[in-house]
């Protein structure tokens, strides 16, 4: 075990895209677990949408991380010390950190991730974390999808939506994701069992909607807001409903993001829009991980981890997320476990 | 009996605010009703904001009034000729009709008001037609309400606002209204029991919010839409409810309405935002005509209707509406009963 540390901490709020100075990667001495702690290394960082709103100081629905304060991520890392009876060295351990090689793991923070049921770790934790979850209880519990009904998602390519595509398919709806390129449009059609896919970066999206919901829209799973969520809310059916997951469009905007031009659809349709946040589920996540692993071990449910070496390369990695240069779900990995 | 007929016919779809040629007043035979209609006397025309959704073609929950048909309204009548076994001559009916003298009945658009309790029927029908039940199913079905909370309502002493307020109050919560002058305000807490008020028209209505709502707000019953809505989202607690009746800031405009800049708020708080119309609730209008009886029996909920005599004058009446003229339940009275 080496003795020095390295650590991202938060130096600017972002505004605008994300610049190379908003956050620094320090040495320092590794800390020490007081009681009830433990102290873990780093095997997986999680990047996702949410840490340019953790960065700025937007309204949030957690406090914003301190300007010089480690980065927040979620993680997934080797206990090497513990004072916390409930967790032993060696465990493997997830939950809400840092950007840190090594780090202090607090109880209720992190969590051991338990048995995986043979799903390799890099897997389970990359689904099981957060964007299965996600995807699950917007989709299930939020967007109550019918047979026979029609599912659209935003940004399908990506960790959440691609998961949401899938499960809208296993619950015998039509399901049909936007994404931002032909090869992404065609992995979720040809590998993942999309009905349907448009590419929003070069066809028209109002005519293409028309053309792939035939019958309409009855759930729009938003994860980026802005002219999608506008050309959905207009094609919605009677009593649809849009679960909002994220509005990743809006969060690089520098000024007030005018609301969608079709709000009142809201009203003309009777739609429920509702947000939620997957940390809102956390008494219900063995719900949705023993749901997922069920459809992947039967293989109804294909995940794909976008995986980048080095916590060196983790800010880079990140913009991925914002200009859609990601497949699947992103992460940066240390060491494999 | 007379035997001539006046019929407000739709003429122009009106842009921006409503003009006098919209609608004209015509004078016609009177109709004879067919197998399973009536006859009907028009006693009140109910002024609604939907009214103006009708008459436009924008997108809306029932098809817009046909170019030179009948201009249609709920209304309230008495029945002078039946061909329905379940109507008789003499009958108060009430429903969705014409903006007409005389007018034909058709099962399933009217029904027989039935007994009022000893409530006058102008009060019944201004009351349990359409306000009562959409405040009551807008802010109990959809809002949740729980004691202790705080409910704001926009247009609060508007016919469905200033019921929504009186029910917060029932149920145990804190009732902000916003209205657009210092009489409304005073009518609404001095009379009806509101916790606060707010003049919209000359008040910052952020600020005021934050005074009237020390604990923030957890349901917002919006009837309004623009800047109102958006300054509720801002202040909006976590999980709260956006009930969405109405969005009148927008109904007169010419072009696309920018959305609500604070839309992330949704995804921030995990807010529900929800349309409804109260014909969607038509199979439990029981529940809320018992309840809301029983309220105004016990004291409890005050209404107030503000009569204008004469269908003539039912166009330049409407407009009273869009401009915050009136307080109460709107309408047009031909002849009391």
């Amino acid at each position: 075990m080496t003795t020095t540390n390295r650590v991202w901490r938060l130096r600017k709020r972002p505004v605008g895209e994300l610049t190379d100075d908003v956050l620094s990667l320090e040495e320092e001495a590794i800390p020490e677990p007081g009681e009830g702690e433990c102290l873990f290394r780093l095997n997986y960082l999680s990047l996702d949408p949410t840490n340019r709103i953790w960065m700025s100081d937007m309204d949030q629905y957690m406090p914003p991380v301190e300007l010089g304060a480690p980065m927040r991520g979620v993680v997934c890392g080797t206990v090497v010390k513990s004072r916390n009876p409930a967790i032993k060295e060696g465990d493997i351990v997830s939950g809400l950190g840092e950007w840190a090689d090594y780090q202090i793991g607090r109880a209720g923070f992190v969590n051991p991730l338990g048995d995986t049921g043979g799903v390799p770790v890099v897997d389970a934790f990359g689904t099981f974390a957060v964007v299965g979850p996600t995807a699950y209880f917007g989709l299930v519990d939020l967007g109550e999808p019918k047979a026979g009904e029609t599912v659209v998602v935003s940004a399908a390519a990506g960790a959440v939506g691609s998961i949401v595509g899938q499960i809208a398919k296993i619950k015998g709806c039509r399901a049909v994701g936007l994404a931002g390129s032909d090869d992404k449009c065609r992995w979720i059609t040809e590998e993942l069992g999309f009905d349907a896919a448009i590419n929003y970066k070069t066809e028209d999206v109002p005519a293409a909607l028309k053309r792939a919901c035939p019958d309409g829209i009855d759930i729009y799973f938003d994860n980026v807001g802005g002219d999608i969520l506008d050309a959905c809310l207009k094609q919605m059916n009677f009593k649809g409903r849009v679960p909002t997951c994220g509005l990743i469009s809006q969060y690089n905007a520098t000024g007030a993001v005018p609301g969608p031009k079709n709000y009142d659809m809201i009203l003309m349709q009777r739609l429920k829009v509702q947000g939620f946040i997957v940390l809102d589920y956390a008494d219900r996540y063995p719900e949705a991980i023993g749901a997922l692993a069920g459809w992947m071990a039967e293989g109804k449910l294909k995940v794909r981890q976008d995986v980048v070496d080095g916590l060196e390369n983790a800010l880079q990695t990140l913009k991925k997320l914002y200009t859609g240069a990601n497949t699947g779900k992103l992460m940066i990995r240390v060491e494999d476990v």
